[in-house]
């Protein structure tokens, strides 16, 4: 049996490397490739992805896969073996289902629809990226018809980000969540003089606010040497291996910290790809494939941490020497405004409480886009009038509004849900963390980061993809994903920060 | 006949993926990756460079190809029917008697080399690159083994870079050469007095020359919107299509023109590349394989037209508006510094009389170490002696010595002579050129470009890999390479510069 795993880790290693080196293809395409290479870009991101999608399908899997599987039961299934036949079971299914035609079709025409989106949401027209949207669309429509899911096409693209995921589950758990938080969002709105975001702004040097994202980024155990910190429209996380984990971020020169924050957010993901087991180098378990774990990485160390008070009591007199036009603004003034909560435009700049109405909205809207309720055409006026249902507010332009998230335009539906799924359990994880480490607190306030970063190693990052969501809220906490603990805290942070 | 050819392309499409896939990867390594990527980067490249050979190798293409071949005299050769079939047979023939797994090692060693040699060059210490660069002589030994070229198996990494050539050709041509260029080097060496290269040096901002090289290469013609500029410790360039074609360059803050130069000779290849005609895209005559080629061109715009006179008449003025130190610099102690002749270290940095002994140099080391009669741990001292010998030289250190290109730890061995063979076959472009366009010289002077690069265009980029150096020279010139232009070239520049 050992023997037969081996023979499966290298029957998968080249398609593993196959879609690294797409991940290498995709991230020089969203930072740096000049525009004329779209074309020739799509035709090869399409070659390589065809050629991983034949490797992960090969007969050789699928008669490993049918020798292995049965005898699953034998193994622990913590362990690394139970993992890579596991995990190589649902790669294969979750593939052999789709013609590797309908595989290039899609990544072809995400690689097209990505420039079109940059370009539509530069110059505010929707109706110019509509077209490839309307085709991605399509696309995914036929590929959530090649599996067995019921009668919600939508199942199909959950699942797939979410092992285990379906419209009813999440839908439960927001349906929890969602009378307390409009309750708490409407109790910030009508107590918003108790913050004053003009705290965070003045002009801050694109040059500063990079080296200052560096340092603070460096200092929580991201790893330069196996990383970089690059510009990106949309922020985004990379794993080329897990020696080498590529991070972005964009620069608001207006705004003191939304680079940096945007940094300690995709550093929580390049964290977790960093700290992935090397015995999982080149496997189905070396990158993390749960949304909602990766996200509750990404989220902790951006909110949970880097949007806590002991955090700032060791970094704020940093910022303010960085920028010495914070001198003058007390610490209390900015820790309130770097938390302030009001419903806002755009998710990734949202605040923590209204950041879930963002969530809940784009997972209704995709759900009755995948359910024929509404039409491509018709998501800039849904959007804008959902917006201001949930938040009050209409966007003055589809840059501001439906443009405002890459994810559709690189074919990435049932995506977003895991954002706030990760989010809730980032802040069981917190509780957790603190009856393991009674003097968290104190270590965070002097700027010592190696005990939080250690715990999430070991709790969570250095398993990579071997457990999904529920399977390792059980292990690293003894029970399931709750919305009740991120409520609390919520209501307790902003409970203080707004006298409520 | 037609179908069969569309065929063969349709087949060989996804082998130029791979290839060009593999080369973003190279590039990201070379510009941009962190060192920790090294090891994955290795096993990425190795696997998209396997794959590509087993399709440039597959049955139906070998197939293709039998059926193909017999009927090509009933093709116009210069036709690109026949030139799709030409090279695809000679991409099959030169991959088809390489195993699989030799061209896997080759890749995986070679990347694992170059990571190597930029420690070993940074800290003076190839006997730390040795082991790897014994390995991939190795290596290549075994590959030109599997080639049918008679004893001197240096002939058969010779071909490879450059169609029908072989050790006794190019002794030859560098035999015709040597004495002449021998006799220019020692009467310019004793007439050193006639330029002051101090002319050349000061403090010259980083940002500045990046911009000012970016100004030039623009105006020459190189299209960034295809194409990029970044750093290198070697400068490169790389088409991953022709529609984005990378060029890089490096800067030395003590000399003005340096970072240009480069620039201008990296630009030379990126206008090569990216004017390929577009009925190429996805094919084997995309990709210009000859180097002589590729190096008439950079040579060209670097050498014939970058350090010639009515080049400056023109940018010698915004050169000074750019560095204003160098107003007080008169343009013809400038011309004559940027022209300056002396024996140098560096290859990259020789100037155009004695760039030839450098490549002689490499050239027959090259042949004496395929050939056993020079040991791998010997190159240091092997190479000191002949820069002695050649040019009255010995590097104070390896990383001015043999560490100084990257090309052997890139596993590149029989690429150097191309080199000279270009820069000789670039004169006589150039007078044909000035037959073709009487005015051309008029136009240098005031700043039109146009026609300069159109000729290139027309009589040489359009073709991409169409032709071989003798085809095209045929074609253009009427004629065979002939190193004594170039003689002529050198002894009217020099002899005005030095008053010889």
């Amino acid at each position: 049996m050992q023997e037969k795993i081996e023979q499966l880790k290298a029957a998968l290693a080249t398609a593993v490397d196959l879609e690294r080196a797409s991940y290498v293809l995709e991230w020089d395409q969203e930072v740096l490739m000049p525009e004329g290479g779209a074309q020739a870009r799509a035709d090869q991101r399409a070659t390589l992805d065809e050629l991983a999608h034949r490797y992960y399908t090969a007969d050789e899997v699928g008669k490993l896969l049918d020798e292995l599987v049965p005898h699953l039961d034998e193994l622990d299934p913590a362990s690394d073996e139970a993992g890579q036949i596991r995990v190589a079971k649902r790669e294969y299914d979750q593939r052999v289902n789709v013609p590797a035609d309908l595989v290039n079709q899609i990544s072809q025409t995400s690689s097209l629809a990505i420039q079109a989106w940059q370009k539509a949401r530069a110059e505010d027209d929707f109706p110019a990226f509509e077209p490839l949207l309307s085709k991605l669309v399509d696309l995914r429509q036929q590929w959530a018809a090649c599996f067995d899911v019921g009668e919600n096409s939508y199942d199909a693209l959950l699942d797939y980000w979410e092992a285990g995921m379906t419209y009813d589950l999440i839908a439960e758990v927001f349906a929890g969540v969602k009378p307390p938080l409009v309750e708490l969002v409407e109790a910030i709105v009508a107590h918003q003089d108790a913050v004053d975001p003009l705290v965070l702004e003045g002009h801050f040097g694109h040059d500063e606010q990079m080296a200052f994202s560096r340092e603070v980024t460096e200092a929580l155990g991201y790893d330069y040497e196996r990383g970089r910190l690059d510009l990106a429209a949309h922020p985004f996380t990379i794993p080329f291996s897990s020696d080498d984990v590529r991070i972005t971020t964009r620069v608001f020169e207006d705004n003191v910290v939304s680079c940096l924050m945007s940094s300690i957010h995709e550093g929580g993901h390049g964290m977790h790809a960093q700290n992935t087991s090397p015995d999982y180098y080149r496997t189905v378990l070396d990158d993390c494939k749960s949304m909602a774990i990766g996200e509750s990485q990404s989220r902790f160390f951006e909110n949970v941490l880097g949007r806590s008070k002991p955090f700032w009591r060791y970094w704020y007199p940093r910022l303010q020497e960085t920028f010495p036009a914070m001198k003058s603004r007390s610490f209390d003034a900015f820790y309130k405004a770097l938390n302030q909560s009001q419903p806002s435009l755009v998710r990734v700049e949202a605040d923590e409480v209204t950041y879930g109405l963002h969530i809940i909205l784009r997972f209704e809207l995709e759900n009755d886009l995948f359910n024929g309720r509404v039409k491509v055409a018709d998501l800039p006026k849904e959007w804008n009038e959902r917006m201001e249902a949930y938040l009050g507010l209409t966007p003055p332009n589809d840059a501001e509004g439906v443009l405002q998230d890459i994810h559709w335009a690189a074919g990435y539906f049932g995506y977003f849900p895991d954002y706030l799924l990760g989010t809730m359990w980032s802040v069981q994880l917190w509780e957790k963390m603190q009856q393991d480490i009674p003097d968290v607190v104190a270590q965070i306030e002097s700027g010592k980061f190696d005990a939080v970063l250690g715990w999430q190693v070991e709790q969570v990052h250095r398993h990579g993809n071997k457990f999904n969501l529920p399977e390792l809220s059980k292990k690293v906490l003894g029970g399931p994903l709750d919305w009740r603990p991120y409520m609390e805290y919520l209501k307790t942070k902003y409970g203080e920060i707004y006298g409520l």
